[in-house]
């Protein structure tokens, strides 16, 4: 099987798998309503920053496609679509143009429909240092993403096996590239324990894109005949989950938020878990595909004005105040917490605790 | 689209979207049975009191509507239905009369035809303390509830926007009004944070108003083509979950609450929880444009009876001696105690502290 | 409406509500499995005692019918079932028969078919110490069960509304009568505080009767043509729940269990959580009207051989030595102990405990 | 009923009642996913060792039949799979053989298929130490399994009712026979306290085979027309809960666990709760009668691959690693762990406790 085929199957299956509303663990976790918002709408800013860099908004295009004929198309309307709303975005894995020069193009048209937005190159965590400058260049990036993906490549029958060498390799690939370097997953999260492994590596950004939207050991299962690996489905955990177990880290990374993100409020929710900005992919490619950069464009603009929305109805003008808004943490997300020490209380208590003390 | 369409919606599809028996969280609340009532029920008495006012029976007919000439028919009969039943009555918000005099009579008939009842006007927490001192004459009102819903106005395209004034102007309104003030929500829901405001401003009257029964974020949602704040349909507390929330403030508030109320026995759970009395608003309309004005007044005429049944099987012969009965607090609710730092154990053991203690 | 046409709906309506295995509160107890039993099946006893009667078997048929020609009937076959299997018997409430000496053959016969056996009379918590003693005299009762009804005696139109003196009046009547009285709910259960009122008056010997079998609430509402109470069928807790509650009393009360018994697991479970015998009327009605008296013994009897099984399962060679089995109080009954202050814990470890202390 | 007429019986009666991906036990239990293996999978062994034996490989195929012409050719292609794979193989029980050598050769066939394999014979605990000889002489065993079934004892008319002597019978076979001797359930799992009292008797191998897959009281339920014990099939626990159960004592008892393992990642699941290797009886039957050897032989050669990459994917090189991954015990496992004094944190944070303490 080609490596072009591969890609767009990546697509069509993602594709035939998303479900609009599925129940995810964003829908464990609801606001606490306070009646007096204490503000006016019009004091309300989207934007965002993190130690490496300042959006507008925050929300982004996150990594999915390149290497084929098809998905340049899909990525030339992705970089209109980005150039139109102003939304930074990220390429797919660019190893496909790093082996092949002639499938390049399939990447770079994000940058040349996008010539003056945030554009993230994305590798994987093997290749090396000198490709990792490559991707970069490809698409005068403005940071890189590096993708971790592990229980992927392990499904996959053409993946990686070897994992030795991937926190040595990151640093390396850190020290190298003249940009920002996002580790990210792939929809698997993260936990305290890959948090406190990236910090020690010197890294200051993560994606923990986490669990319950795009499932690519779904994915790689309708791939193979035999789909054996229908057990692993469940595997990993949410972006809420991880955000949670990434926090005691927060000081020393700045956290982006991605997987399973269906609408506006999702996005709140992650940001009032800390999360700095929130990567948008199946939802994002569903409405491409099915209804047109067009409506794709709306979408989009219409989250923005939603999102203004529920800052005024949690009481938030700015992104970071979301982080004081009160959280109930619920059910299987409790009980992750409290199995793995979280203490999910002070999450529901955030607005008095600044009555009383701050 | 006209202020009165928008009224005549609000109703249509208040009943469209009406479930008789709908779960909520009333269901997640039980009262202990203990085997000995104690009592004759000739003893038992319905009659509940505030610091501001005193009713002959603990339920009410909560503010729905008004500014049409579909909504004068409805609260022509309400008005009725109230004199005949002899149950204090709320006016839906008086907004439109404010500024339309043509509409008035379609609020002002409900005093027409309850001339001796105990009738509150409604205006938002927007209007200016003249405006709310009109409302009060249009309809010789007893008292006026001030309503607070920001997340109905938010999801209007048409609706408010500011709301830093809120607080100030209730306080203004209070001081200019002759007639106790009610700060109610409408179906979202208190908090602790909220009633805290309110006392701070000299509140002492609210109606917590929470989710469960009538939903404002789902009727909006049906007025709009895109419906995209489908999302936002669980949003807020019940009014159980909020008078668990606003207890530690029942000193200084008198606490009405209503939302979701189905039955007596919802009533019954509602005062128990410590409300002064209990709001009805979706189930009345339902009656009344489903079975008309006469169905509805035996309706709540058995619900009388029933109340005192039920009160008798509890063991209480008083709407005070309620608030001593044990109640269970389950699953959600419990939950949301217990994130919240809210002692659901007491609520159990109310009987038996009174035999060791009191 | 009839006396007579009253005895035969309840059980009509009895008979058509009946669910052959209806989920209740028994489903959420386990008993952990220890894979060695250490005892021959040849050494187990069925017998069982409380301080005033000691019977072969820990299950008896309850209180259920009388007072037409119907249910004479039927009380003549249980009469025979309970001679056949010697089983010990209650009569349904003698009321009827106490205002009206033509339909005392239809209680009667219950002894004249079963006239060495153990036959409980059964009268409600208002009437006279006399009737009271002629009830007993009518059926040479060798113990007198006194029914605690509240919330029947609410629902039904025709039912009593004066609860005040029935404590007195219970004491009244175990001054009189010459037999052992148990005082028994009706599928209500029973509280902590019900026992502690209880044993304050001299009581010992309670029939707790709890909610998940025959549902008196929702007979009634059948005999209603509006239905009015349906919001109330869930009322009251299960015999599970009420061993559990009465349990601090259980060195002063003998406690009978009765309610939502489905099977022999369901009586050794009752008995495992300290209950001197079980009671089962739903489903032995449920029988003997669908397929006769004589399934109805070979039923009964299938339940000793059972019995025998379950408790070699457990390791008890007697019906005491259940008490020390490990039984897990699971979900919703789990919550009810700890809001009400009861230790699920220790029952979880009784065995353990054994071997460590005793 | 013939003794060849059960055995085929069960045969037949656990096949149809197999369901493929039936919930079990094994999905409240999830791994926390870190995204570094920190490994490469060329390093990763599936070998395991007890003190009594080492296997390459962590699974094998567990005791089922024997006793009739059916299943003597079941027993060959059994162990023609285990030749073929490697892996090793319990006999069903060989109590018919003890009893009629006629019936022999439908259990030496597996040693016979199997010559230097290794081979686990299988008596009931009631057999006398000289038949416990006998059987393992039949087979040339490596080792003998002695079942404990006392519930399916109990509810099969045939079955023994006398339980009083089999763990001195245990002692006295472990003294007599040369070869290492594996105490197993048969899918009712096992206690804290069983592990007690088999520890006790010096016992130093246990398979816990708990519920969950085979169930052997609806199998015997199926062979009785009345079926009347069907409130008895959720009668037990599963094999996750037995582990934990055990755990306490995992230094003095190698532990193996069966029952209910339908995948690698149950494998995976019961090794990383302290398993040495996991038996696996009623999906290896399904795949036989329904697919043949063949099919058989290349699934378990696909669950050696796949129990590797899921060894990657908690990176874990060794079975014993596996004893430090993080594992989150959810939902009803936890509870019961709650309830029987099993700490169900430390399981969820074994990686941290390496990192800080080890
Ligand atoms: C079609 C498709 C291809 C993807 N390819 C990549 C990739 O090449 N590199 C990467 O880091 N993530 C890739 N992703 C993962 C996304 O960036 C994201 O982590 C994941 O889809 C979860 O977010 P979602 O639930 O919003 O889709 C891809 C996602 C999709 C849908
Ligand atoms: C048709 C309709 C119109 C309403 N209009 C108002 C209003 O104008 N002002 C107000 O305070 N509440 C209004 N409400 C809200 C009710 O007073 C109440 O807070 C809410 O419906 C929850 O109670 P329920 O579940 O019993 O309906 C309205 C409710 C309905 C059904
Ligand atoms: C038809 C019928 C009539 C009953 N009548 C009486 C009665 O007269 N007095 C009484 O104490 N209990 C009466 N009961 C209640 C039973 O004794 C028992 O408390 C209740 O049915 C719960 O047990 P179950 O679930 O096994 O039916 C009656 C039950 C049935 C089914
Ligand atoms: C058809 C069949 C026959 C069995 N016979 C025996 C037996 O004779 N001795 C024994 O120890 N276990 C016997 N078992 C039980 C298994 O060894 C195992 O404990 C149980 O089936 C649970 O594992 P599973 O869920 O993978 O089937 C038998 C299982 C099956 C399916």
């Amino acid at each position: 099987m080609s490596h072009q085929q591969r890609k767009d199957d990546h697509v069509a299956h993602a594709h035939a798998l998303y479900r609009e509303r599925r129940i995810n663990d964003f829908d464990h976790l609801d606001f606490v309503h306070h009646s007096f918002p204490e503000l006016d709408c019009v004091a309300i800013s989207l934007a965002t920053r993190t130690r490496a860099f300042a959006w507008p908004f925050p929300f982004y295009i996150n990594g999915m496609t390149g290497g084929s004929a098809k998905t340049l198309e899909i990525n030339r309307q992705l970089g209109e679509v980005a150039q139109a709303t102003g939304l930074a975005i990220a390429s797919g894995s660019q190893s496909a143009a790093l082996k092949d020069p002639n499938v390049r193009a399939s990447f770079s048209v994000l940058r040349e429909r996008h010539p003056n937005g945030f554009v993230l190159g994305n590798v994987g965590a093997g290749v090396s240092p000198t490709q990792a400058e490559q991707a970069v260049e490809m698409l005068h990036a403005d940071a890189l993403q590096v993708h971790i993906n592990a229980p992927q490549e392990l499904v996959m029958p053409e993946g990686d096996r070897e994992f030795g060498a991937w926190l040595d390799n990151i640093e390396a690939i850190r020290a190298r590239v003249g940009v920002p370097v996002v580790v990210k997953e792939v929809g698997f999260g993260m936990s305290e324990e890959t948090a406190f492994r990236l910090r020690e590596r010197g890294v200051e950004l993560v994606d923990v894109s986490g669990r319950g939207g795009t499932n690519f050991i779904a994915i790689e299962n309708l791939r193979r005949s035999a789909q054996e690996y229908d057990y692993l489905e469940g595997w990993g955990q949410s972006a809420v989950v991880s955000l949670l177990e990434v926090s005691p880290h927060m000081g020393a990374l700045d956290v982006l938020a991605s997987g399973g993100v269906r609408h506006p409020l999702d996005v709140l929710k992650a940001l009032a878990l800390g999360a700095r900005a929130v990567g948008v992919s199946g939802r994002v490619l569903h409405i491409l595909l099915s209804e047109g950069p067009e409506v794709l464009i709306e979408t989009l603009e219409a989250w923005k004005a939603q999102l203004r929305t529920l800052m005024a109805m949690v009481g938030a003008t700015t992104v970071e105040e979301l982080r004081h808004t009160d959280l109930l943490i619920r059910g299987p997300v409790r009980e992750h917490c409290e199995l793995r020490g979280i203490d999910p209380m002070t999450y529901a208590r955030r607005a008095r605790s600044a009555r009383h003390g701050g």
